[in-house]
């Protein structure tokens, strides 16, 4: 959690923190500045000290909802320089060297946010030169960031419950919505007789997130049959729904006031169901109630993943142990840690070195894909780990594979 | 336009360009992707040749529909190397070899997309050690992206043009939702009596936005009062709705299957407007339309931002050009390219370089600001310049100040 910045600063060796770039986006300056809604700002952050909200001035009324101290970016006289340079690239340069003067810092700085990588192996290289005293570093692999987010504090988990019961909300409502409508020859039809389509049923989402006031930061999935044997396939729209097959329907909005999320994945097949999505379905339930069984605290989260496989495979399905890079059976890990990122820590991963933990919040996702047989399967809840080790989901919604339609 | 990528590569001696992160805010990897909804995703662009999508086995039903050649990553033998050195800062590097031989790039490689600026800093400093016959770089000023992107091709447009109605749609609505309401000691009244806020309006405004398939990538400015008085505030959303102070209502919407936005600002006061707003009102007026008489292909953009500071320094405002960095007066720059990015080249700032030309969509905004006096005033077209170089607004919404209320 945030209180850990410190600690893994010293850790690792940093003794201030930089983030800049755009708002959208941008996790470390929306975890920093509480959720401010910047458009543009930098934040520096020295070991042991709160972090700091550099901004325009025409910024300054929503950066001061961050309750951070505020330095105006008018301080490091871009203007001035602009004059004696007549050049952006040089502008910036001489702007943050007077930065580094200001915040009186040295060391070594790490930097994060949001930039093109390209641009930022430029301007850094030349900045290092500009301050030789200094050590500009930043990390590609698992960061600060991941490490602190892993765990949430309360302030954290409460805006992970308030978007967990408004996610569950919409699923509850969206499955009784798509109940609501006649059926003629195994197709749902709207009150003009036309069938009930992916787009409608996903408009009729978004008009609930909003009501709920979510927002759809990652396009949602909605995907019928084949469709849902791709994972990331979102959908087609004109699709109509019809009964008997499998629609995977996986929804993860945003709290766009905190910018926490929630995940989750309902797989239900209407009126009927198909005897092998039925078959295939419970096996997809058997894997993520014998995870729910065992998930405590301490234990390493790849062990989860190898127990879905060990349980998938024994079923005779492929998985990304027995086939890296399978698009057929279990062709994912079973899951990922969620907050202020849709995906962050801990992993599910094979390989994954995390463990579980206290405050972590995470989700478990088991599925099965068949493209070529016409269906996909998935399950997911969001899982939080309370402060005593306690195994709680965030997501009550039933987990029936046949919805009945009247 | 996008034709002219290979020009610029010429002109700039790049050989190829990739582009690599996450979907959210990338704009080049949406530019080159077609708008295909992938999560994450690398192109691979050589001089004359056509982008390569590089996707992971989930994302390529999605990938499709760029219409582009795609390849999978699972060439880059993710998993072996991965086994081989259980590191995954290893395993990118080896695997960004592998795809540097697979396309056979030499010479100079820019790079561009979504990173951490330490991240990137670190994983190109490292490869381009690995790749020594090859040099890495990057643009930290006007990119070879923003140069393409300051000219639209008929389908940009097009996908302009409907935006704009959509936009333009909303407002109106809004304005007549704002107007159907009753009124009691100056206040605007819900019909359970409680006062009409600016939280009401945007939801309503999200609602229509909804309607309209449209998305709030950005949020609107809906600013009452002393609020509008500065440029970025958003709007308190508790603030009542009440007869005679000025409204700033800045509205930008992007369409989520094209990408492109537009932008829109009406100031307008309920039932009558104080004549100190009224005064101010007329000469924001009488600077948007002297510019909107001036402009022409072929003129330098700096030249309209010193004539709005000309006017508005004869009526006693400081300026950016009498007072860089003044909070009070006009305090902003005139106007922005307007595409993929809600804020893109051409610039209208003092020092700009930028030349009107034929495919250029902009934003022209003049405001005055008085937080002080409790008002602010903005007033906001986009811009379209025709083949043949004629001048077209696509925001043809009255600008009224006064919004008589029945």
């Amino acid at each position: 959690m945030k209180s850990d910045l410190d600690r893994l600063m010293e850790e690792r060796g940093f003794d201030a923190l930089i983030v800049y770039g755009p708002a959208e986006g941008n996790a470390p300056l929306r975890y920093l500045s509480n959720g401010a809604k910047v458009t543009h700002a930098t934040v520096v952050k020295k070991r042991g000290e709160q972090p700091v909200l550099v901004v325009g001035g025409m910024e300054r009324d929503e950066a001061a909802r961050s309750g951070l101290p505020i330095v105006l970016d008018t301080e490091f006289n871009f203007h001035q320089h602009y004059k004696d340079t007549g050049d952006r690239f040089e502008t910036t340069l001489r702007m943050y060297v007077e930065m580094f003067e200001h915040f009186d810092l040295s060391g070594t700085v790490s930097f994060y946010g949001i930039s093109s990588p390209g641009a930022a192996l430029v301007f850094l290289t030349e900045l290092g030169k500009r301050l030789p005293h200094v050590t500009l570093t930043g990390e590609a692999t698992r960061s600060i960031f991941d490490e602190a987010g892993i765990t949430k504090d309360a302030d954290e988990i409460a805006a992970l419950h308030t978007v967990a019961e408004r996610t569950n909300a919409v699923m509850a409502e969206t499955i009784a919505f798509i109940r609501s409508h006649a059926v003629e020859d195994e197709q749902l039809l709207k009150e003009d007789g036309t069938p009930l389509t992916v787009g409608d049923v996903k408009r009729q989402v978004r008009a609930r997130l909003l009501y709920y006031g979510l927002e759809e930061a990652h396009d949602m999935i909605f995907a019928i049959g084949r469709d849902g044997g791709v994972p990331h396939s979102r959908g087609e729209e004109n699709a109509p729904l019809e009964l008997g097959k499998a629609i995977v329907f996986d929804l993860f909005p945003r709290d766009p006031v905190t910018g926490y999320f929630h995940d989750m994945t309902r797989t239900f097949s209407l009126g009927y169901a198909a005897e092998e999505v039925q078959h295939a379905y419970e096996q997809v339930m058997q894997a993520f109630n014998a995870v729910m069984d065992e998930l405590a605290v301490g234990q390493p989260t790849a062990r989860y993943q190898d127990l879905v496989c060990d349980i998938f495979e024994e079923h005779g399905h492929k998985t990304p142990r027995s086939e890296p890079g399978t698009t057929e059976g279990y062709v994912h890990s079973l899951g990922h840690g969620i907050g202020i990122n849709l995906h962050e820590s801990p992993t599910f991963r094979e390989h994954s070195e995390d463990i579980l933990a206290a405050g972590q919040v995470f989700t478990i996702e088991p599925g099965l894909y068949y493209p070529d047989k016409g269906f996909g399967i998935r399950v997911e809840d969001t899982i939080y780990i309370d402060p005593e080790g306690g195994i709680h989901s965030l997501t009550p919604t039933p987990k029936d594979l046949v919805i009945p339609i009247p």
